[in-house]
């Protein structure tokens, strides 16, 4: 029997809640070394809600212990690259959520930290370990659909998050259209030449006042020139909205799936379901996978399904993206981003 | 009890035949006056196949027919300004395929005619008749979408249509896409001030050759700061697409209908559906609907649901997104069309 | 040119309304001679809404005139039966509307008449012109699923009919059920062995007060030992629900459509549809199907793909099922309605 | 913080996993004490696969251990009586897989020891704790659908289990429809009057020589009038199906969802999606529900939401289909069963 990797967890709310049962889940590859949240009443939660011992408010309590082996950052997106960087110092494996920081410079830092360590880093970009979008990737790669020509991504949260959320965020693009970035450049397996966002702030005065949108098309092309479309909207009035479709030369491929439970209600109104209203829910297993194949990556020495470079890719087409919304025409984002990417090529070397 | 209206159908091709067909099952409230079409064959294939006598290869038959009412434009594109010259000056109403023409001067000279002459022109923009988008429309009207925020409007062809008909297209914004500028204008109840189309020639070197595109994304944003996206594809692989989302402040409707029958098969590999291969078939009781509709409309005196400037706004939109290909940039439509809008609007007066 | 036959409709009510919009949209195939109704408003309505002015309060209209081909019998049921043998004795070719008859022996007197004239007679149970209906029956046929093992066939009406119909409609089993009695023998291309009836009256006194049901599940068992089960429902309280599952050895096929438009509104309460509420509505293309393949099949001499034998066995079905809700037990056909059967064979040969 | 239930678990094979996986991931509400299986290679499997130590061959492990108060019995079907008799007589509250026991007798039998006891029994009918049906249930109650007149209830397993599954399995009734059986009474909320069963041995020699069936439609009736069908097979063809639909007098409810991941492949020959092959996979939440609940309840000293009781009345209406077949003819569950019944109610008062 191979030893459990012992695993820390950084940051105890929401989305730790969810690494937290993966991890205390699957005892055969994992065990926890401790949850880490400078917060005491959020330590106190874990402790009463997961019947959990070992916890601390004391980062130290991670990073001096040499025993872990791998760490889950899962706590705000400000603290993301310095944790990076604690572990690549100490020697550990890292996962972290999206975004690695909200600027370039320091996404580049972290990265460098990262590969000067050769230590390994995997991103939050769940959606690669949903069944349904891991089975559209594989389908494309095999050649199910011929050349891929169109994608059209589509994210929408049911409500903005609180303003104080919003204040953090680093904008639309950088927060929530970055899960749209990854996912179109992994599914089409390249990076776009072109990039053109259309914006508006529609849900009311916070997010205008902030001078941030939530409401978005962009449209990408790509060197063979295939083409992309995002949408999001902060707010869809019906719950958390998800759904891709690929396009190829021999057929297309919708993924999608909303229903919260699997109940059709017909009365004299018509026929109803009811709809998925968050995030977590809908990709709950998709969560636990990915956790799982960070800790199996640890042991195997694999290189992780999300790399560092493919956190950064979606930051550099999240700039492009906001540059071109302020230019009002299409970006490059190799103009955006290009002596940036060089430097993170030259640390990573 | 009311005479039926005598109507006069010009074009004996496919789309010839749907109206035909139209017209003959409905004798309460039309009666079929001729079939004209300077094509031998054609008429011959229209008196065997519907058992229909009055045919003719004579326009005159038409035009110089005083008991006519309204005339049915069929025919290929290039005579459907004449036509409808021909018919505003004989006094008759004109039910046009789209588009009036294939440039903007042919179609202000036509609106012209009909705007002087004070005769009553119908567009076959027949998606505002089928049941699912006449609904939506409806819908939002009420308002049980709150404030309509994004567009996205797709359509795609199973396979592209032959050179000779390309060759005469006008392009695809002209030809295909003038459908979604039509449909997204009318649903969101507004006309856009900012167009930008990115586009490519994927399905082979025929379009290529000619300097056409076959695959777009155009992305529109309205004074009020919402969005829209037009998706389209010359070929599909997988049969005829047309599907249209629309999101607003409160909720979201989607529209579409893809299956041929009503089967679903169950099997070893799964579930399998058929899809419906053909635009005609998808809305062939949006066109008998449309067909009744001009018909009521010249016995009552009604203005038709689909105008001469709503062909010639769809026009506009077409032309603004050719320009901005060409200059790779979003274009407001006005810049493009201004002065022949003026035009039109004084001919109208 | 073949010149089209000319048609009688018998009968100007809703479902006469159906028929004769057939006859009028395929003036290639053939020609009203005259619609006969002795209720003069329902006359005077078909002139107004049809602008026909072939009609007539008198059947010698239909039977003393030698030139009308066929005729399409769509009046009250007690009316079948005459209607058909005076068809027969005039040589003329019968389209009816289920049922032949409300007894087996009405039915055979019936169906012994237009054996000795050898004229042709349809039934017409439109579920078999539908394109799903008849897609699966094609599949079937070609062995796509294997043997066939189950067949689940329901149908609920959206309400009760009103009491002046249900006193006259002969009981659910012979009334609504003996659609699902075609279907099923149809589809397994089998009459069964056993009959089971379990049935109730639950929407309120006045079914119960006439001695009928309005809610029943029937199963039935074939030869070769397959099984199919039968639902019915006089008030869903959602719409028309008509919905087939066919089980073989190697899948299965669903047949289903309840949608009135192809819009789907997602809200904070969930994702709503609408759903058909009225057979005529779902079956309107089959209806049209099956008035052209009458015709078809009078100038063809084809013999009808539904017959007058297809509408007697539903008849026998019907029959034992309400026996075996008498007898409390399953009921074997051939019990119930032999001797008819060999008279019936007898009159025929 | 509440210390976690200490649970032994009887049996290592499949379901075995899944329950073992539910105790692991939940350290804030159980503890594992120790898995038990008598098959060596099943206890190695276990301690590989999940990383646990805890293991015996030994039954004497469970009950002999006064720190044990719940015991999760996953073991065969020939196991189950004895193993709630023990745990009842050293005090621990047990969860049981369905059946109880294969015959009434030995069902009686155990109940009484839980009676005698005092202690808590939870039967395995999973299918409560799916969200959709727990949904479907909770709106019958609160009297979304009016009062319910239907319910149809179909599950076909993908392919028949091996033959030595088979001849212990105590016949498609008691092992299969004993299911649908507790899901029909539950949701209705009361026992029907009448059992009638059709049942055929259609998938091969193999279950037919041992005297079983694998196709079969139960219809049953409430004492309200109400109705009930049931359709199983051992062998779909296709995956697991599991359907249910619910008609009441105020509208219905279709339960069912049968895709294994959220993409629709589009291609020439139509539209595909996949489907679940297996009832574990479709489970999986509510195995893992249906645990944390017998654990609360021991915790809360609440009633199991699926008593003995309920697990004794699915396996009368068992025995009342058998009944059925035999005779050919409708039966009272009463009357096969009210004897035994009065003596488990006697024993528990």
């Amino acid at each position: 029997v191979i030893a459990p990797v012992r695993i820390a967890l950084i940051g105890a709310g929401r989305i730790g809640h969810v690494h937290l049962r993966s991890i205390l889940s699957h005892p055969e590859t994992c065990e926890l070394a401790v949850v880490v949240d400078p917060y005491q009443p959020a330590i106190d939660d874990i402790r009463e809600s997961f019947g959990v011992d070992q916890t601390s408010t004391d980062l130290a309590a991670v990073f001096d212990d040499p025993t872990i082996e791998g760490v889950v950052i899962a706590a705000s997106t400000e603290t993301h690259a310095s944790s990076i960087m604690e572990a690549a110092r100490s020697g550990k494996a890292a996962f972290c959520e999206k975004p690695i920081a909200l600027d370039l410079e320091a996404t580049d830092t972290a990265l460098a930290a990262v590969a000067a360590a050769g230590t390994m880093l995997q991103i939050g970009f769940q959606r690669r370990f949903d069944t349904g979008y891991a089975r559209a990737k594989a389908d494309i790669v095999e050649g199910r659909l011929g050349n891929i020509e169109m994608v059209r991504d589509a994210m929408r949260d049911p409500a903005p998050p609180p303003p104080t959320y919003l204040a953090k965020s680093g904008g639309l693009f950088r927060d929530m259209t970055i899960h749209n970035f990854d996912c179109v450049r992994w599914l089409k397996g390249d990076d776009p030449v072109e990039v053109f966002a259309m914006a508006s702030a529609l849900t009311g005065d916070e997010i205008r006042d902030i001078g941030d949108v939530d409401t978005s098309v962009i449209t990408m092309k790509f060197p063979d020139g295939s083409l992309a479309s995002i949408e999001n909207s902060r707010r869809s009035g019906f719950g958390y909205d998800v759904r891709t479709e690929v396009f190829g030369s021999e057929g297309a491929m919708l993924i999608g799936e909303s229903r919260q439970t699997s109940v059709r209600w017909l009365d004299g109104k018509g026929v109803h379901e009811d709809h998925r209203y968050f995030f977590i829910e809908r990709f709950a297993p998709a969560y636990e996978k990915e956790l799982l194949s960070f800790v199996s990556n640890i042991r195997s020495g694999n290189q992780p399904v999300v790399t560092g470079a493919d956190g950064r890719a979606a930051m550099v087409l999240a700039v492009a993206a906001e540059e071109s919304l302020k230019r009002r025409q299409p970006v490059n984002p190799v103009d955006v981003a290009s002596f940036a990417h060089t430097e993170a090529a030259h640390a990573q070397s």
